[in-house]
């Protein structure tokens, strides 16, 4: 229990100040702006945001098949008979399978790990979920797998892990690139993605 | 009816996102940082984090006497029998007189406006709560107001407002001093805060 059930001693705008800031990208202010801001609104809308955040656990639940976040037994691309069986994108996270969705540019289907390798923070090769990727890989049939974890030190190290254990089971293993972003500054680029930007480069 | 009743056809992590954007500082990446959150931490901190947002407008009240909010029929300054009913703070929000009480420099009351002048935003003297704040003044014996709006277009309407209305009533206007702020750099600070600071000088 991260928080105490509620509690009709305390003081309610603390109570709720201090369970608004441990949400990710919540500071103290924007805490405060918000209980200000559910005061002064309908008070509707308090109890129908209090009403979707307490039931998002018991209304989400992990895709049978690639493990995303969602409200049916199979999420959409899971469920579509018409997605390559062939070609598997993996994640990290749901949100980044999201994203890869977003750009239409893809037709397969996703595998989300919900871990990074991550030896120091506790996430060894032993904790990793590898198994059920690999079971995945030889049920379905997969030829290509595209590794889609970040371009971070842990998603790095988890690519070359894959990539190590699926070409074992021979399996072809790819990676996005990583480069200077749409839009980007070469000026204002750090040295590693202009690094990276170099060496992936293509012949035109 | 801002937002619609549940509903279990929706997709739940949209609809939670949907509702998150309309709070203050939250926009659409946050919303869906904050979803992922409560979809990986322990589910009993959506249900209690949840509870709390709906319960929010009938746990807190307005202070019968300065009208911010409060659990109590009466906030804890208003029920302090040793604040001095004869210098009366006036702010436009109550989070504005939570700041000042945080200063613990000021001994006095207050009253919570609850509204700016405004009248281009359809807030003009006839919309204004005057009536309420000049009935405290004559029933509590106030000999000074301290006009804490904030130092805006509309904060500064109000205070000329507040200073025309409560003189003729024979109440001595003070307002809070705009100027450079503590630890503020005088290169950049804007020419109207530093215009005003100077305005504002004081002999040493």
């Amino acid at each position: 229990m991260i928080l105490p059930p509620l509690d009709d001693t305390s003081d309610p705008v603390q109570d709720l100040v201090r369970a608004l800031v441990k949400l990710p990208s919540v500071g103290e202010k924007s805490a405060r702006r918000i209980v200000q801001h559910l005061l002064t609104a309908d008070p509707t809308f308090a109890e129908a945001l209090g009403a979707r955040i307490a039931a998002l656990p018991r209304r989400v639940r992990r895709c049978e098949v690639c493990g995303t976040f969602t409200a049916r037994v199979r999420c959409g691309p899971c469920a579509d008979p018409g997605r390559l069986a062939t070609v598997l994108c993996v994640v990290a996270r749901p949100s980044d399978s999201d994203a890869i969705e977003r750009t239409r540019a893809f037709r397969g289907r996703y595998h989300v790990l919900h871990a990074l390798l991550d030896p120091l923070g506790g996430v060894g090769p032993a904790e990793f979920p590898l198994g059920a990727l690999l079971a995945r890989v030889r049920a379905e049939g997969v030829e290509e797998v595209i590794v889609a974890t970040p371009p971070t030190v842990e998603g790095e190290a988890t690519a070359l892990y894959l990539a190590e254990s699926l070409r074992a089971a021979g399996v072809q293993v790819s990676r996005i690139a990583s480069g200077v972003p749409h839009g980007g500054d070469l000026e204002y680029t750090d040295p590693i993605t202009l690094g990276r930007a170099l060496e992936g480069r293509r012949t035109l």
